[in-house]
């Protein structure tokens, strides 16, 4: 058998702790369907998972992963576009009320956005023109520069952010619910070393730190 | 402020549990970056969470999460496609190891397509077309059907699977690390109601339960 | 003379006998053209003969016949298809007041469908794109299966039959004919070793077997 | 039942009659599947049937029959051609031995294109692109009359059959055939009032009447 054992002993542990945790919920969500309240667009970097951040649980939220948390915009969309699809999903079948941009620091993704602009060959194929969706947040950025470019990585982290929710109102069916059912949009960015989250304010565009920072000992 | 209460109260919780258990392991990964062995692409369904089902920490799975978990093939991923975009930075960059394309039970985009093969206009713009990736394996099910046709979702989600794991191998990146670096495939499927897993068989592309399912006290 | 000697024997043969029985009705065919009812879309097989198996004299049956007994939908139907020519042919010039598909048993066009759907360089070039037309027939029978799939073979040929149906409402001129002038559509299958003859349920879309069975002796 | 009584009928008389008759060679066919030596290409045509015209059984010729008895030249049967698929399947699958392409008097699709030539808009959306087919014959007959323009709709059904022979060879797997296998191809042509059989000399290129034209009483 070739399936690696850590994923065999991780799932062991899942059956005996995880699952038998959620066991009702797992149940209830089998019959009724799921029900999400919250759509979250974030990186597939291995070290930052929403429902580890969230401490979500089953059927708590609907969760997209591409290559820098991207959301391209309707125009570009056209083909089989995985990331409008699933934002057409939760928005349209599920009718989630919250959409969450997650970013994350040490984005490998911003990161070869960010070399290619230099020496445009250094990336793949594929990668070369996702990141491509990068280019009106570096615009914005150069024009009208809200952050210190001080630490041009996280600059960018944060413009991506921005534009993937700029993009978001571009999809008819995204504005109907914004301007019909109150769907609102959220921008956050996670940093791997130190745990910490930081939202956007919708005002300024600025991104500061969430909650209390304390750490309690609940759970 | 319109953050979810809920997301809030659960970052709080991860802040002063999660992260504290991974505290080193994340110091470690913002010093050093990711390294994961296993990509998983998996569905944005908010039952099936990747990590939480292999019980993975920080740095583990790359994970690419779409309406389906669909790959699409080669030829069809023109444009800007992020989930060929995640194989490639996976597989190019990040060197893994293994690919696990993990299906599960009532998946929402195999039923959209089931019924859309009937209604063809039932279906959204994007989620209409990105679905249509399916009709491959519908075609493979239709003229060799492995799996009993008395459960027809089951059957094409299995179907699914079996077909993306068919696409990986259509890019050359994926088939070159196949033939020089060992890469591994491997395709899983996940019980909502039962927490089952199951895992295909490579030779009989059938899929059977994984695992002992006995119940330890481990974590 | 490299003329095949079985075919000028069949047709001396012919001249005194199918002919002869014939003489007044070729010869009114002659003056006043054909009138067709009915337009049969069949096989190409050498073992499947519309004239024979309704025992139609001259001026009875317009007769296509394609590999798989195919209707391609209008939108494939660009450039010159000869099928598509023939329907139009048939209903607006010499308005058909019938259409029947009819499949058989053992196709050879959808036995290559078939087997393409897991080796794709199995087939011709020409005969895997016109077999390509069974792709919708497939996906339709994976998500809705209507047959047993215990004869995956047979359950394809049904749904080939069902598949050129709906196609045919495609074309608008037929849509037309449908809805002004009580133009109808018969979906059948033949059993090459038995001879039974099969019609399809409108409702049911389900094909049971037509006629007494009985044998006369009639003519 | 709105299936056709007249079909209903033929179909009670043909299982009492014509499969009564070739009863084992029917049962040995659904066994051994189809061998055909012959394949011939004619015209959808009511007054038309070649089974009947060389009293053919079960399994002797495979047919293919669209408007006019036209075979596409290579270069232009991309996309999905039903006469290129089945004059492939004939030639690479079956191996026939032979190929009749068999024009007839009267024929509407030659009708169609003569009149097309003078009010172009006169023909049907597809009828009118698939007549195009016989462009070529008309030049070819234009530039060298081979028969004499009194009957000019029969000048050109012959020119018809010549060139759909002409175009036979410029598909690959039929020149290969006719040079490895000793395919050869036969010209025909029939007349609908008196029966008459004509075939095309080689040589010449000539419609000359076949076969003694004697009324013998056999079968």
């Amino acid at each position: 058998m070739t399936f690696p054992a850590s994923l065999m002993d991780g799932y062991e542990r899942y059956l005996s702790k995880g699952f038998v945790r959620y066991k009702e919920t797992h149940e209830r969500l089998a019959v009724y369907g799921q029900k999400p309240d919250i759509l979250v667009i974030s990186c597939c970097d291995s070290r930052v998972t929403p429902e580890g951040i969230f401490h979500a649980g089953p059927g708590e939220l609907f969760v997209v992963r591409n290559v820098a948390n991207l959301v391209p915009p309707h125009e570009q969309a056209q083909g089989q576009h995985g990331t409008s699809a699933a934002i057409e999903f939760a928005v349209d079948s599920l009718k989630v009320k919250h959409i969450v941009v997650m970013g994350h620091g040490q984005c490998g993704g911003v990161k070869a956005f960010r070399e290619n602009a230099n020496s445009p060959m250094a990336t793949g194929e594929f990668i070369g023109r996702w990141i491509k969706l990068l280019e009106p947040a570096a615009i914005a950025m150069a024009c009208m520069p809200i952050d210190k470019a001080d630490d041009p990585q996280l600059a960018m982290e944060y413009a991506g952010v921005r534009q993937s929710l700029k993009n978001l109102m571009t999809f008819p069916f995204v504005e109907r619910a914004v301007r019909e059912d109150g769907l609102l949009f959220h921008g956050a960015w996670f940093d791997i070393g130190s745990g910490e989250l930081r939202l956007m304010d919708p005002e300024t565009q600025r991104f500061e730190t969430a909650g209390s920072g304390s750490t309690e000992d609940a759970d």
